[in-house]
């Protein structure tokens, strides 16, 4: 059994707890499945960008030459000797003092060096008549302007957005090396709980935490096993822990962590030799446990008060998760607002709160006040549906009044 | 074909846009599966909570009457009648000068009116010595504290969130009624578009546009259909959207809505009675289409080049999505953020600018740059990827200097 140690800082717990997981091994993903997936290998363009050149605008390719004077009054009939619409698969050059009909991203022919948009044209199809002039290159993209070949357009370790996915398809890729999606097995633990809907007796209560817990494991990309909540009995749990469970790549449970006489993880998982029960100088979410079971499959055993086991699920769980699916450094936080508290509340000497607030727009910008009735009470989830953020609490910061900034994490969307 | 007309804003285009569309029908969906979609229905509690008066620590419920003078110097000892773990059937009383070793969420027995934390006694199983008072109801979570019987515990049009579903579970529901998830079909347009991975011919460029609206309409919340790229053929593109494609709740393409010759998608939807094709005042994206097919599903053609597609579906075609979930007001939209911009660029007088940049946390707050070498340049979808955020310039605003504040809309995690 570990020995006494007196609560360590988030920081340091958070070190602890990354240090059980790694990226998982990367597989061929094709794009339609990619989103939210984090990249494993840079992506590089196989050829230049554009890949050739082409037309930014609808309108006529032409020799900037030829059309040096055009204007209103003294405008520039051309013949029209070749039509390009997008994908036309335009090699011949053209002759000067002609001109080709030319459709936005159609390639400019062998020969233009300008593009006069339809606008500046009587959008004639045989002879076109053009009132302005062309400068060299105007309304050309140029091959290779945008990306070089065998640049990086996107690196390792980037998660996959909209964005970098079409940025992939644009370099012709159709498949991408990701790291593989975690799984996690969530459980809840307590004598109890009840299956939500389901009757329940005098001192009964339905069990919420593993569908928090799956939802926000979810909500973090990840895919979830959710096995629902486990008796306070040390068979259960080892069977809920055992050989038959599912093969997954991080396990966390909430509940039985504390000191109490009934806390049946503390009691199955404390005899691991890589198991650990500490304290962490935060509040809520002072008791965690965290290690590996004996298969070697990480552990986090989050504190069973519902908006403990959210708290913690969002300073340790979620980072873990996040790590699993190849994320690192920054990536691993959500981004932190500040706002104005418009009601105060008072935060416990030496430990990190992590409290959760409802966030509104003010006038001056974003305004925090507890979304509990009753400060920070760790019981109250139903009154805690609203919150939109946690406010981190510095350790040292006991009270906290009306017009302070604080740092808030938002958990809504 | 509709007169011409002037360029509307970006508001008055998305108020036409939300026009089309209406909060989808309820159905009753597992708690499993409905992180994520908008509640149809205001969920309230069953029975007050919590159920039953209960404790917040492990301990020792005693009257606070029996240990108002204890103390390290005088303790009182107890003795212990009754073990109460967490799911305990505990209705029996106890008497004046007992005690009964409690769990946290354990019921409080009649005649108990505190609790004594663990720490403030010897941890006695038959008798128990408290070396500290307590005062009248301490640690004693009440009946009904947290949330009354009949209570509204999360009103309809709210998203589920973790927390949201978790308390959904902790007032006994295991369903809730939510909107259906939408059904978007997604397709782009051009001739010069192929599969990426296949091979090309001088002209043609890989499809991007359709993933990059797949994944954007994926992250929405929306169950996406993916066409990929149908090419400028008026037949092409009435089977396309003819009898024969998915029953959807929304049809979004992308090119072919411009000036040009062979812009198919504006010259075979604009013969339908409720399509509309018109300038938007807003760069990139100023050419849009929107309006109904013959069938009445809702459709919104989107400009082709990349960056006005995505920016086109962020400002039009989210909020699209957003509405068919359920979501209304303020909900339709990101987040705004206020940064610091720390390379300048140009914006066109009378358009409402979106233009994408890179954040990163400076020592004063957030700092954007364009994340395009070039400005606005609406084709570099490659070197766009890195891009983290739209920033958004006032109609009335032509350059945006290092040093001003600009508002940006977050589309990267």
């Amino acid at each position: 059994m570990p020995t006494h140690e007196g609560p360590r800082t988030v920081a340091d717990h958070l070190a602890e707890v990354l240090a059980l997981v790694a990226a998982l091994p990367p597989v061929s993903v094709p794009l339609d499945d990619a989103l939210g997936l984090v990249l494993a290998q840079d992506v590089t363009a196989p050829e230049a960008l554009p890949r050739f050149a082409n037309s930014a605008m609808d309108g006529y390719a032409v020799r900037a030459h030829d059309v040096a004077g055009a204007s209103v009054e003294h405008p520039v009939t051309l013949p029209v000797v070749l039509d390009l619409p997008a994908g036309a698969d335009a090699q011949t050059a053209i002759a000067p003092g002609t001109a080709a009909r030319i459709m936005t991203g159609a390639p400019v022919p062998p020969g233009a060096d300008a593009i006069v948009p339809v606008e500046a044209t009587d959008a004639g199809v045989q002879t076109v008549v053009i009132t302005a002039p062309a400068t060299l290159g105007a309304h050309v993209r140029r091959a290779g302007e945008d990306v070089a070949a065998g640049a990086v357009v996107l690196a390792a370790g980037e998660e996959l957005t909209p964005y970098r996915i079409a940025a992939i398809a644009s370099v012709g890729r159709a498949e991408v090396l990701a790291h593989r999606r975690p799984r996690v097995l969530l459980m809840s633990t307590g004598s109890e709980l009840v299956v939500p809907g389901e009757a329940m007796r005098h001192g009964q209560i339905p069990d919420s935490n593993s569908y928090l817990l799956a939802a926000a494991a979810r909500a973090a990309g990840a895919s979830v096993v959710r096995l629902g909540a486990v008796p306070d009995d040390a068979d259960a749990l080892r069977a809920a822990l055992g050989a038959d469970r599912p093969e997954v790549d991080l396990v966390i449970t909430s509940g039985g962590v504390s000191q109490g006489a009934y806390d049946v993880v503390k009691e199955v998982l404390i005899g691991l030799p890589q198991m650990r029960f500490v304290p962490v100088a935060m509040q809520p979410g002072k008791p965690q446990g965290l290690g590996r079971l004996e298969d070697g499959t990480p552990v986090l055993a989050l504190p069973g008060n519902p908006v403990s086991a959210f708290v913690s699920f969002e300073a340790f769980g979620r980072p873990a998760l996040l790590a699993l699916r190849g994320l690192t450094g920054a990536a691993l936080h959500r981004p932190r607002v500040r706002a104005r508290v418009t009601e105060g509340w008072s935060s416990p000497r030496g430990r990190e709160q992590h409290i959760p607030v409802v966030l509104t727009e003010g006038e001056h910008g974003l305004e925090a006040r507890p979304a509990a009735n009753r400060g920070s009470g760790s019981h109250l989830v139903a009154s805690l549906a609203l919150a939109d953020g946690l406010a981190i609490v510095p350790r040292d910061v006991t009270a906290v009044g009306v017009g302070d900034e604080v740092a808030v994490v938002r958990i809504a969307p």
